[in-house]
């Protein structure tokens, strides 16, 4: 299906907007009011714009406060309708979004709304324009999509439609079965948005927090299938009031926006791209530093080797177990303190993965590639991270480690892989993500990756509360933590781990020491709640805190948890789970964030 | 009364919060159990550290989940307690809290409560501890002060009495009355927070939007009335969860905080500092600049006469009507482009206007005076602006206009003040704020100056939202809009203007352009919708066109208003109000802020 996005949900004035949504690869656009007014451009100019940029103008909105009032009020609103004719006219718009009134003059009557709204539609038919009239979630007497159409039913013009949009009808819990009631040729618009599942005023939650579809808890495809199978055909157009979008770049929005369609359209049945190739595991996670000695020295104490040297580029292979590591001093490594710039994940189809992630507008990563390299596709997250597409040492598909040549016998990796506390695998993998794109890379790594997302969680750090989602496979083989700091500017808002999944933390913990390499010193009163909260046996208890391991616990199972300094925006964790916990020690993590700051800036 | 703060009330690790509560003066303080786990300072430590900065520890909370539960939960519960006994004994704490329970196991039972919360009290009272039993908005079956106090009477064990928190109580719409049932001393502990009213999920609301006393929409210090009336004799407290507190600097947060709890007691008829002198008007504005040369250029334009030079310093003074404008090239203006620094406000008593603003935290500004100058006292408001108290050429007080010689006759002054178009004095002034102290700055002015705030706006930015809320004078002698910019870190984060009454906008604004200085330009876009709502005479909406003048009105007058361009980061309004119009043109703020941008940048 076409599709447009309402200019109000882009930052920036309406010229950048048009670019940014035409360059996204939108349809069309809606014509937020207020934009074209606060813009220097005319009416004709941006009609010029929009049609050199490809773009449809599907829709100029809002009219407000219109219908079932007294007489000489309905004669100043159909003079005010006759001048946004006009403007529309110049615009080449035709079609005109009418909202459900808020006015205090307006009455309860449908008779009367219907009868003002036929004058209205006959007016319109005139300048060839039509009218939608839609069910504000907070209109005065009209506030569902079964009302409005019930009005513009009893109106019976030609020239008059409903508008159904999927934030007023889902806010107020409506069921959008009624839909199929409506003929599809008089749902002359859908406009679309998500919002997150909250208790609040649903004006304050309607301007404030919408988002794409797929990033709230609405099910808008179900909405989408229901309005398509009553026959709607027109667009489907986004409408999103946010108070992050607001301030965050309109073409990287744009984009997120499509993507969020695309989504969409695949959910709602409307469209088949190439089904999600899960991923099972880590295939690797890339450090770049200019400098790889302070990393080199983390590595050896976490018991890593260094297996590989690439044969084309200034990248070496860490491993143990199943975790690898790239320590890669190239490019981008050059540009940049010790950072994760790139994960590989272990894929069943990484073609299919790759042409899916295409598909859904993730930014394919232009490789410079050998000849005799082993073809590897990448994508770009919102963040910045490559992600690769990988299967390592399978027999069906080339493999990665394939383009590195040995440096250490395997048999001495395999003995160290078999001492008590060798880490086994990368456990999960945390992201701290710009603030305004955590939305963005959640949809991206389901809608890409076909991870799932847990809730979203506030994390207490001292200077203020970290924003945290993880998404993961469902059996939990690829997991990854997305964080917003709290203060953008902070040098914490770009921190990133690698936890280490090990079967024996306390070992590995030991080892660790054993080699020099300090672990994050936990307060000893965490020790003494912790003996409060869970009644550890004594000696047990007394083991973590001299090592500084955290415990957590569900129901399911424990966890332990221990980090290493940070180095550069990087830092290690080492877990260990047993009997099916499932998070990420989101209990410990006030304690953690706290020992953290005090770490990096001194007690 | 004394004064206490929860440590979760500021940002940064427990030690810097003790700091910064006792530099702000704070008696006492509550440990918030988290900021203890998370410090490496033992409770012996902590202790010490209280001790040494004047501070007692006069809480220690929460503790969770406790009663009303199946025996072998009551006995591990009771481990817990005396683990945190333990705690309390070496930081030398002797009250706890306990909060009503919101565990799936309790039962809604309140003998059993009852007698579970003896149990508790008889064995903390065999540590010389209290136990103060407090209602969460949301416990499973306790969640009303009146419940939890009818538990604590039933338990009836001197070492059990009840906490009140004033927004447990007032964010379920509890009336406070039921507390003069309360006997004083059962009354163990009183928790202040004030919130927005807002209807949002009350765990959600108590979470992150919490803010001091006198910041939201909560009559707290009738409670306090109340419960000082029932015989309370325990300390203020305040514990607010805010996520802006969470990241603002501790010092200032915790002024902010014992500011709040200072004006809480005055508006709850328990201290009675220094009445506020309302002042009456503005008695200048001063912008400091290195080169003044641009800034005289627009002041000109607009009118404006060099009418004086400070006789000690490097300030020239500007005046037209009761307009005046001080230049100040001197150290503060060296420091920063164009900027309003300091403004002058008419007050009935200078003397009592400082007493107050001193007993009420306003920082005193030092002044390098000489010993001819006029005595002028001043305080800084929280963004730094400094604030001086003046009668400007009143019989009964020096004036400061006494230390700057004339420079200019007056007969032309009085010249250019006739003249059709001529400012008549200062209408506001608008200061955008650091985003973390708006609602410090809000209060400030509310306290200090006795000014009353109007309703917080939210104006559409291009690129975010703009918080915006007037304090005023019951007069509108004196207007001042305190404003957060959406990017703490764009250019336009700290804009100032200074609006200037004129009679007659339309001669005034030719009389600008006709001087060759440009306005700031308005889209013809407005003007069609200008036509379309409000119906202007068309001779009087084309001058306005041809003008730039924008129009808005309510329902007691109209407002005209146009801006001149950016000089540093202060602007000018040129505003004409009839009839008694109340507001500031916020239906225009989106076509202005989007016309600052594009002139900004270039269209």
């Amino acid at each position: 299906m076409r599709k447009s996005l309402a200019t109000v949900s882009l930052s920036g004035p309406l010229s950048e907007k048009l670019t940014a949504l035409a360059t996204a690869g939108f349809d069309g656009v809606e014509i937020f009011e207020n934009d074209l007014l606060g813009s220097p451009l005319s009416p004709e100019e941006v009609r010029l714009r929009c049609a050199d940029l490809g773009l449809s103008i599907d829709l100029y909105q809002p009219f407000r406060d219109f219908e079932a009032v007294p007489a000489d009020t309905l004669a100043r609103n159909l003079r005010r309708a006759e001048r946004k004719f006009a403007v529309m006219e110049r615009l080449g718009a035709d079609l005109l979004l009418v909202c459900s009134s808020v006015a205090p003059e307006s009455v309860d009557d449908d008779a009367l709304a219907a009868g003002q709204l036929r004058l209205l539609a006959d007016r319109a038919a005139a300048h060839g324009i039509r009218i939608a009239y839609e069910a504000l979630a907070w209109g005065r007497h009209v506030s569902t999509y079964d009302h409005a159409w019930r009005i513009v039913e009893q109106a019976d013009h030609p020239a008059l439609g409903t508008c159904l949009d999927s934030f007023h009808i889902l806010s107020r819990g409506s069921d959008p079965k009624g839909i199929a009631d409506i003929p599809g040729e008089k749902i002359f618009f859908l406009q679309l948005a998500d919002a997150p599942l909250m208790t609040l005023d649903v004006l304050q939650w309607s301007r404030h927090h919408r988002c794409f579809p797929g990033q709230g808890g609405f099910d808008v495809a179900a909405l989408v299938a229901a309005a398509v199978r009553a026959g709607y055909r027109g667009p489907l157009s986004l409408e999103v009031f946010n108070d992050v979008f607001r301030q965050a770049g309109a073409a990287s929005t744009a984009v997120d926006a499509l993507r969020s369609l695309l989504l969409l359209e695949e959910s709602a049945g409307l469209s088949a791209p190439p089904a999600a190739a899960v991923p099972s595991g880590f295939a690797f996670a890339e450090l770049s530093a200019a400098d790889t000695e302070p990393l080199r020295g983390v590595l050896e104490a976490l018991g890593f080797a260094h297996t590989g040297r690439h044969t084309g580029k200034p990248v070496e292979l860490w491993e143990q177990g199943e975790a690898r590591i790239l320590l890669n001093t190239g490019v981008s490594g050059r540009r940049q303190g010790p950072a994760l710039t790139a994960l590989g994940v272990e894929t069943p189809d990484p073609d299919r993965a790759a042409q899916r992630a295409e598909k859904v507008l993730a930014p394919v990563v232009p490789r410079r590639r050998d000849p005799l390299d082993a073809p590897l596709n990448a994508v770009a997250a919102p963040d910045g991270t490559e992600v690769f597409f990988c299967r390592t040492e399978q027999p069906d598909h080339p493999s990665w480690t394939g383009d590195f040549a040995d440096v250490t016998s395997r048999a001495r990796l395999r003995e160290r892989t078999e001492s008590p506390g060798a880490v086994r695998r990368i456990d999960h993998i945390a992201l701290t993500q710009p603030w305004h794109q955590f939305d963005e890379a959640v949809l991206f790594h389901r809608g890409v990756l076909g991870l799932e997302a847990d809730d979203s969680l506030d994390l207490a750090d001292p200077y203020g509360l970290v924003r945290s989602r993880a998404v993961a496979s469902p059996d939990g083989g690829v997991r990854i933590i997305l964080n917003v700091a709290p203060a953008p500017d902070a040098e914490d808002a770009r921190l990133q781990h690698v936890a280490l999944a090990t079967d024996d933390i306390i070992s590995a913990v030991r080892r660790v020491r054993q080699r020099g390499v300090g672990l994050l010193p936990i307060p000893a009163n965490y020790y003494e709640d912790l003996d409060a909260r869970c009644e550890l046996e004594p000696a047990r208890l007394a083991t973590l805190s001299e090592l500084g391991i955290l415990y957590d616990r569900d129901e399911r199972g424990e966890f332990l948890h221990c980090y290493t300094a940070t180095v550069g925006r990087v830092f290690f964790e080492l877990v260990q789970r047993t009997g099916g916990y499932r998070g990420y020690g989101a209990q410990n993590a006030a304690v953690r964030l706290a020992a953290q700051h005090l770490h990096r800036h001194g007690a």
